[in-house]
């Protein structure tokens, strides 16, 4: 990991301090903190009048945009929020952008089982799985040609942790792989060579934050610009991709097949024609969730949260105006 | 590659010399040799009366089993036969077996494909993937936690270059993977080592040749070996799995899960209880076939041809007593 440090850590002010937690189910075991933390909890409708009087605060409900919405209200904020997510998109407004309160999320939790849930899906495609148990369930035996997948070419967008290990892992399987971030450095092109990547590659893969730069980057022109045996991924954030664009691309056969897990309203509401899309696959945004995920979240913010109360400086630290943590 | 050489190929007795091919849909595409070589066809039911009267014969339909009831008829018998498949035992008889004519097979075509097909079976599992296809036919959105495939064990039986090449791919997505063949050497566990490997794997990846040795060598006892979360993937043959006993080891729990890509009755009855066997996925013999495979046989079979009539020594000589083709 090469997560940013935060330069200055706040620590608490009192001793125990008031730990406020956005609840979800199951809570979050907090294992070396318990008894010796004041645990607060809260759900949207608490959250408002609770933060006041909180040291710090947990958002387990990574689904919730309820700190955005409760967070521009009176008095004191608390000086450190964690996010048990990558994204922060769903907490972050002009307010928490412009305090002192320190920002971290669960970067590198996700990592490798995001990159394997890619994996899974490129090569189902390439293998054309989902016929397979169409037919299995009709009991046809239909012998097809599939895709090798080695000698293909995949363009990863967003270079952050969890698109460098959806790289890696697809450069494992003999996929070329160029990675774009929002600057080129060493391994990573730039904006400036999305375009031309997007249009020659076989698997265009998205991984990237959701900022307001890249909002709605997946649209109309860019999907135009792929090529029609391509394939679409969406692993990042539904509002990267303009739905109503991917829809036509596929029905049109700009491009031949797309898989999302993420969606611009979640959970995908039972009547949206993505469910029946042909070409895509739906799944309901659990690539980077295997078993064990939310012990490891609630590990990792155990550890944070020792670093915060012993003034040491934080991992994971978000830059609030990019909205991710910067790193290599 | 290191197949092994024939040391005294055969080359033909006259030019042009004859070419039977058991016809299959669509034809070999035989390139160079056309015009060059005198080509006849046949099919199941003219085989016997052609054999006598061919230099050579290319077994273009891997499928059938006629090689090996035609075989031991009356009169001459071709010197060369090539199968256009890994697996020669759908043609060997023991007539064939003690004659001096050279088998080869289609070594080397199906790795690659074949490993990317075991792959994409292990992380659909893994992914739960065959479930995501369910719910996305019935519109629901059900979040469910995965399987993190590195740190697994996998047990690949086979040493060949396709369970060689399917090690080399579970081992680049972090899977600690042993190969198990007929004989230990480096890299390779010997059969005194399976039943302890078995046991041990999350994934157990068949893809040994069929002979006397592995005729249904995973049966009930060795199903009853593994752990209650391992899954089994086949992608040899057929026969080399007994069926009812996977059907058992699958209802009763003793494994979690499985995919048949080979069957030992093939096409699959559509009356099969194997297609709605819960847990079980099923493809119809297509783990290696990969978009311009065809084409791919014709011309290692052309490569081959030229060998022959130039008297050079054969790639790909199949060890008649063994079933396959020795090698590293």
């Amino acid at each position: 990991m090469n997560a940013r440090m935060s330069p200055a850590p706040s620590s608490p002010p009192s001793s125990p301090a008031t730990l406020l937690v956005l609840d979800a189910e199951p809570l979050p075991r907090l294992g070396r903190l318990t008894g010796r933390v004041r645990i607060e909890h809260a759900d949207e409708s608490s959250l408002a009048r609770k933060l006041p009087h909180a040291d710090a605060l947990l958002v387990w409900d990574f689904t919730s945009h309820a700190v955005r919405r409760a967070w521009p209200g009176e008095g004191p904020r608390p000086r450190w929020v964690h996010t048990a997510s990558a994204g922060v998109d769903h907490l972050m407004c002009p307010e928490l952008a412009a305090s002192d309160t320190v920002v971290t999320n669960a970067r590198g939790v996700f990592d490798q089982p995001i990159a394997e849930y890619v994996a899974a899906l490129v090569l189902a495609m390439a293998k054309d799985l989902p016929r397979t148990w169409d037919l299995q369930r009709e009991h046809a035996w239909h012998h097809r040609e599939s895709q090798r997948v080695a000698g293909t070419r995949a363009c990863v967008v967003g270079s952050g942790p969890i698109g460098r290990a959806v790289a890696r892992t697809l450069k494992a399987l003999g996929i070329t792989t160029a990675l774009v971030g929002r600057t080129a450095r060493t391994g990573v092109h730039g904006p400036e060579e999305l375009d031309r990547l997007v249009a020659r590659a076989d698997w265009v893969v998205c991984a990237a934050p959701l900022t307001a730069e890249t909002h709605g980057m997946f649209d109309a022109r860019r999907f135009g610009t792929m090529q029609p045996s391509a394939r679409f991924v969406n692993v990042g954030r539904g509002q990267l991709v303009v739905e109503e664009a991917l829809a036509e691309a596929l029905s049109k056969h700009w491009i031949a097949g797309a898989a999302l897990d993420v969606f611009a309203d979640e959970p995908l509401d039972p009547d949206s024609p993505l469910w029946r899309l042909p070409g895509l696959i739906v799944s309901p945004h659990m690539s980077g969730d295997t078993i064990g995920w939310r012990d490891e979240l609630g590990a990792q913010f155990v550890e944070l949260y020792e670093c915060w109360e012993a003034g040491r400086p934080l991992r994971n630290v978000v830059d609030k105006k990019r909205g991710y943590v910067p790193g290599h």
